[in-house]
């Protein structure tokens, strides 16, 4: 997969692709990431990639003529443009999935005020990554990035995406480390037990009840499968 | 108001805090933000500061006391703890107005599989961006800080922060800069009309149209006022 990301601010995602899960995804060669300069692109002779919103108004507006240039020169077949925008549909799991199949994504972050409107007949796609607003779409356009990457295969072990929160619609399990005991707060006990039957079990419950707890709202958007069905019904009655 | 961020990778945040609007912010003395190295408060001789889960399973756990000392050492009698992690409450531009008016945040990033779960018993709130699945909390932890900071009076020019998209729970109208017209797309003609009136009235109306047509979502959760209702009621009659 490739990723290029447009951005008046290319070395804010040095230590991001640098760091981690993503420069290893990188030296591993699953992901190749390009941090493209929108001032590459202007045609202004001072570099300019801002203006002044027609009509009034406060802040800067980032012009049509470089963002369109710069997808004009990025953009191939098999390509998918994304503008990182409040407006746009909410990013999730499964979009990052979906996404994450792709060749080549092409994350255009805009900065200030926001872009000319002309852009958005140029994208394919406009997405949010939550009800917040940010200087910029730098942070988004990592978020992106970072989400999607840890999904291609081979990226991460696979066991360890696939027991996610959120992969399969609910929160992960509680989790624990050494020592089994500080300051008085115990590891729960089925933990050291050595019992993987009764582990698991404790797991998916664990995980029923927390998702129940603090974010009822995920189970509204999924569907589960039966032995799921079957727990969340249980914990449901079991909590009253 | 002073933000601490604790995290193992203080590095990644460099950028975030020399660039742009989070640089002036700290320039101008409305924020302090200080970067703490987990590792800095581990009592492992090595360092170190995760380990393997009791139980089993894949990665690597965040062990309970680095983070514990990390609150410990940090916290004065006016700090708000927050941990960054996908079972948090969504965070929103509501959230975010509230925490901008704090005199001390606390925001715990975690990374690889989590932390261990004894440290949810020190934090006061739990926060998540969106639902979507990270490698760490960093960049959670970047967003909540830009989108609280520029909330911070003085920060931005007070007319920019009020007429965000999302600020008065509606999306922003599309804004356009020079030039008028590029490649055949023309800025629309009202807002070259030099009538503040008709483009105020322009914006608002595409404000709605926007927000019905790419987030309707947004309407459920937010009580307007009453002439943004009837343009609400006005608009979605005009699209029938």
């Amino acid at each position: 997969m490739t990723i290029d990301i447009v951005t008046i601010f290319p070395d804010f995602f040095k230590p991001f692709v640098e760091t981690s899960m993503i420069r290893k995804a990188r030296e591993h060669g699953y992901v190749t990431i390009h941090l493209r300069d929108l001032r590459d692109y202007t045609k202004d002779r001072h570099r300019k990639v801002d203006d002044t919103p027609y009509g009034g108004g406060a802040g800067m507006v980032l012009t049509f003529q470089p963002l369109y240039d710069a997808i004009k020169a990025l953009k191939g077949e098999n390509s998918k443009v994304i503008l990182l925008t409040p407006q746009g549909r909410l990013f999730d799991q499964r979009r990052a999935t979906e996404l994450s199949e792709l060749e080549h994504i092409i994350l255009i972050s805009g900065h200030y005020e926001g872009f000319d409107a002309r852009i958005e007949d140029y994208v394919d796609l406009e997405l949010s990554i939550g009800n917040f607003v940010l200087t910029g779409g730098e942070i988004p356009a990592m978020a992106l990035a970072d989400a999607i990457i840890r999904l291609v295969p081979g990226v991460l072990h696979e066991e360890s995406a696939a027991t996610d929160s959120l992969q399969q619609g609910l929160l992960k399990y509680p989790q624990y480390t050494k020592p089994a005991s500080y300051l008085g707060h115990d590891v729960p006990d089925v933990l050291l037990s050595g019992n993987h039957g009764l582990i698991d079990a404790w797991r998916k419950r664990k995980s029923v009840e927390r998702t129940l707890e603090k974010r009822p709202d995920l189970l509204k958007d999924y569907v589960f499968d039966d032995p799921i069905v079957s727990l969340i019904e249980e914990v449901k009655k079991s909590c009253k």
